[in-house]
């Protein structure tokens, strides 16, 4: 296996962008990581995205979008994953990478989710899970997640507060990201006093619907170490999956499947959780969050509402989560989502980010889709020339 | 780059299947294929699908069709490259496996095209094409294709007959395959008379709408030489793409895509076209066989429609086209198309094809998306233990 290297990034403003379409998405987060990488040549093209074909009546996107940035001829494949588009994209690319089968790769994930149809973003959320036995029955993906959080917080005894603080630091973490879609602040009332989704869960506990892309070039890492510049590499990327509907796992308390990809990352880079200087985490919901802290090791079971509660979590903490914002408030362009917090961490591990970690070294992103149906590991190194 | 080997294969009946889902279709050939494979274990899943959002609202294909035959765990991902999914899931399968990152790869493709809002056929094959400038103005995929069939025979003064042929020579081909759609003989007449779709076009010219799966498992070929059966090789893998709007090509004539496939499979494999023994190629429409015939380098330019007339594309002709029936006769189900050409054709290199090719020693598959926004060509060979 060849070291495979990022270098290039690109990301849009994520929010509701009712100016811009897909492919101009797309085209500004792309032409901003190729204009960065400065590659001889791209060799393929993978593309994240969830929903277009419901959203925008557009498939076939690897050849729609490479088309629309001057690389037609090259191998363009669109990869679908629900949520977990982005992350499940960018281990195709690593895998191509690394494999040898490529040198320069441009990996990007786009969702146009206002504009067009979007009574429909509801009934798209049930696609990620078991339409004939989830969807058809009436159940979304928030009262999905609601059972999650009722079960969490009866079998732990951690408090609906705990939960909310995580949409709470989501917005002090986007304050001053210039991509992000809110960068308002928030109080621990706005969350537990908002609309109802599906209780305990509301309005400020989900993610927004939002616009946005995000790109990455993939090169293999020895060929980057030739240019004299500050890289960033991929340590891991892991992939787990699990049954798709709900009802049909062993526990609510946890995604399975996150365990799995997150453990076989660790090993993979050969580092533990406590390596670990900065994260992305899908925060989809509050709840999902907690779980997400709890699957990758950070916290022991039942704990991460208090670490959440205590700090341990925001920049200065142990476990300095979402600097971001993440979903809740960077934004969760469904197919972006997966590439930008690996867009993010490349920041941190190049000490450039907006709301910089100090000293970060090891990153880590994961990302799910569905309700921990697809679940991806990427742990990522900076290194400087 | 590790040699990559099929070690088993799986199809369902192509066909209207009222009384089969998705899942169902999808299990019956992935578990053929695994069967049959016997492998210790699977380290990673591909599942090719074009329209299951549309069809069915249901996404997250790789999650769900992994965990639907006891392989939840397994990394699962679902491409779409609209009617080239099937040979873009292959590539993405292959590449894994040679790269070193998986040794054995269940891939599969499956369409559930009847029963499930089927109004929307129309529809969703503009979603392979561009929709904001094609789709949105009101052209079909019949149209686009019509357009290119009165470049062509206007170009090389081809007639309408020798295209109808096509037609003719598939459910000829079919007439004993027990996975065929369409097994009945018709007669030139019946696609000259057939109700005109988009002229010179005819119901008869086009592949019917199909619900069907077929599933393939991918070795190392070290591993698998070691069992002593009778292995077929992947000599080739090769995708290229094209500016998606067929307004924006150069040429009606010739899919650029499929040419540059053809051409990087050939020196992959370090065959000529005059090595090939058999070929499924990608007959959506009648004229799209001819032009694939051609883009393949097996005939020159507007020379194709004489040599089907002439029987050099029949089992005992020259270039023996599509024993299986192709697209128009055994059927057509979107995600499953590129994957059930790769069957075939170890079928047919194994010698035990319902239509055998005597003697078939090196086969070929072309698969392409929409009007050749991506193509993708595999060569296989066959291996006697």
């Amino acid at each position: 296996m060849r070291e495979v290297a990022i270098i290039g990034i690109g990301q849009t403003r994520f929010g509701e962008l009712w100016e811009r379409s897909l492919r101009d998405l797309w085209a500004e987060a792309a032409l901003t990581a190729l204009d960065e990488a400065k590659v001889p040549r791209i060799d393929a093209v993978y593309v994240a995205n969830a929903a277009s074909a419901l959203l925008g009546g557009q498939q076939h996107l690897g050849s729609l979008l490479a088309g629309h940035i001057g690389l037609a001829e090259v191998p363009a494949t669109h990869i679908e994953a629900a949520e977990a588009s982005g992350g499940a994209a960018l281990r195709q690319a690593y895998i191509a990478v690394a494999g040898g089968m490529a040198d320069y790769v441009l990996v990007g994930g786009v969702e146009k989710m206002t504009d067009l149809e979007s009574e429909y973003q509801g009934y798209i959320q049930t696609t990620f899970g078991d339409q004939d036995f989830e969807g058809f029955n009436g159940i979304t993906s928030a009262a999905l997640y609601a059972m999650i959080a009722q079960a969490y917080l009866a079998e732990y005894g951690a408090t609906r507060e705990q939960m909310a603080m995580v949409a709470v630091q989501a917005h002090a973490h986007a304050r001053h990201n210039p991509y992000a879609q809110f960068t308002n602040q928030i109080k621990l009332e706005t969350v537990t006093r908002a609309p109802a989704l599906a209780e305990p869960l509301r309005m400020f506990d989900a993610a927004p619907n939002s616009d946005g892309a995000a790109a990455i070039v993939l090169a293999p890492a020895d060929e980057a170490r030739k240019r004299g510049l500050p890289i960033v590499t991929i340590a891991a990327s892991a992939q787990s999956g699990d049954l798709l509907a709900l009802h049909s796992r062993k526990t609510l308390t946890s995604f399975p499947a996150a365990v799995r990809a997150a453990q076989a990352a660790y090993k993979q880079a050969g580092v533990t959780c406590s390596d670990i200087s900065v994260v992305e985490l899908h925060d989809a919901y509050t709840i999902a969050a907690l779980l997400a802290l709890e699957d990758c090791d950070f916290f022991a079971r039942g704990q991460a509402g208090a670490a959440v509660e205590d700090g341990l979590t925001a920049i200065s903490g142990r476990v300095p989560m979402n600097p971001s914002g993440g979903l809740k408030a960077q934004g969760a362009p469904l197919g972006a989502i997966g590439i930008a917090q690996v867009v993010e961490i490349t920041r941190q591990l190049r000490g450039t980010a907006a709301n910089q970690v100090p000293n970060a070294r090891v990153g880590l992103t994961h990302n799910v889709g569905g309700v921990g149906g697809t679940a991806v590991v990427h742990i990522m190194k900076g290194e400087q020339p």
